[in-house]
């Protein structure tokens, strides 16, 4: 059995369970053609949005600002990248751009994720362990039934992956050692950073995190396992 | 409706959602069998270990100790109980008496746990607030089968109930106003403390907590809500 002794599977999110970039764009091409007149620009918007989050956690992860969670860091990102869309934040509704921003609450899992996890729920405790804040998480599963056992994450740490404290936090919250916890992510970077933990790896490919053109990334070590999607894991698992 | 603009229903556990009397006295009279021939005592060990529960958290809520995880405080209070018994931890072996300090992990759901939370979840968040920490709530859950939305409680807020930051720290995590959350408990103290924090309350009788007599404990507030059981609770809330 490639994960021998694991007890808990624990889940990147953004691009691994949901597919953010597909969301966001959807979102935004309605709030763009309501103030621009068009939503053409909808996937720049998405685009730039999403560039921002490793800056935002960038400067929590460097010690720049105390944690703050991942809800009130996306917000505050959205004003910052609207004027280079012609758009003045302070001349909006605030109810109109909190709703905007909690787009990311309502990401869409990847048509196999739901069917997939409650095949891994079987045989392991699963929990995300994402970057988001549980209550961004939870509205998420509620509305796209993710049948998590826990709602884990940076949150619970109080420090943002990839930093070690993030992942050992959490494995230590779920009163396990660090081998008998599995990460399941699509970018090799999180799994890096969680085997240099002590946690075994799964890679999940996901080609069209970027885009609706599928780009492969392959692997760039020798993850414990790769699977084409969460059905493929589950297979592979077993179950 | 009696929660109008409520989100979430949060539980208290030991109790409210288990039967801890009826889990700790099942293992605790294999535990004395093996070592005194008998488990007769088993009652009175499950009782003297569930008071020294109160004393535990009080000192973490004075003050006197740092934030410690349930889990450990509950193994290191049977340590202290065993000798009441005519038992020497010292001479026990530390995976048996870890073991039996788990019973709490498999403490069993009341008969209308698993079906009413079932019913409850589809109209609200639901999670339990309980001084547990997440191991211990995890393991229980997944045995038990209770279908939490998330796992929240006193490891969340660093702070045991009924100190208030138990409360409002959970209520923040799940990003609502604490009007929008209800506690669910079947003890008035526990009740009485969310309320003073502005949650809503929902008493629910288990008057078997302290015995196979049933021994009914009145609502000592007009709580938003009384039940019988989590089905007459999903009744009443038109689930």
């Amino acid at each position: 059995m490639a994960l021998e002794g694991v007890r808990a599977l624990v889940f990147d999110v953004f691009g691994t369970v949901v597919d953010w970039r597909g969301g966001l764009v959807r979102e935004a091409e309605a709030f763009l053609a309501r103030h621009l007149g068009s939503g053409a620009q909808a996937q720049a918007f998405a685009d730039a949005w999403y560039r921002t989050y490793p800056t935002a956690i960038g400067e929590v992860r460097r010690g720049e600002r105390p944690f703050t969670r991942l809800d009130a860091l996306l917000r505050e990102y959205l004003d910052r990248i609207l004027p280079d869309f012609g758009l003045d934040p302070a001349k909006m509704s605030a109810e109109e751009l909190d709703d905007l921003s909690f787009a990311w609450r309502r990401l869409p899992p990847w048509p196999d994720s739901v069917a997939g996890l409650e095949r891994l729920k079987r045989g392991y405790v699963i929990a995300p362990v994402s970057n988001a804040n549980i209550a961004l998480m939870l509205e998420m599963s509620k509305r796209g039934r993710l049948p998590w056992d826990a709602i884990l994450g940076a949150e619970i740490a109080q420090a943002y992956k990839t930093s070690p404290e993030c992942y050992l936090r959490n494995v230590e919250t779920l009163g396990l050692r660090p081998e008998q916890v599995c990460l399941v992510a699509a970018h090799n970077m999180d799994l890096a950073a969680a085997r240099g933990c002590g946690l075994k790896t799964a890679y999940v490919l996901r080609p069209q995190e970027f885009g609706e053109a599928p780009r492969p990334i392959p692997p760039d070590q020798d993850w414990e396992l790769v699977a084409d999607d969460f059905a493929d894991l589950a297979q592979k698992l077993g179950l």
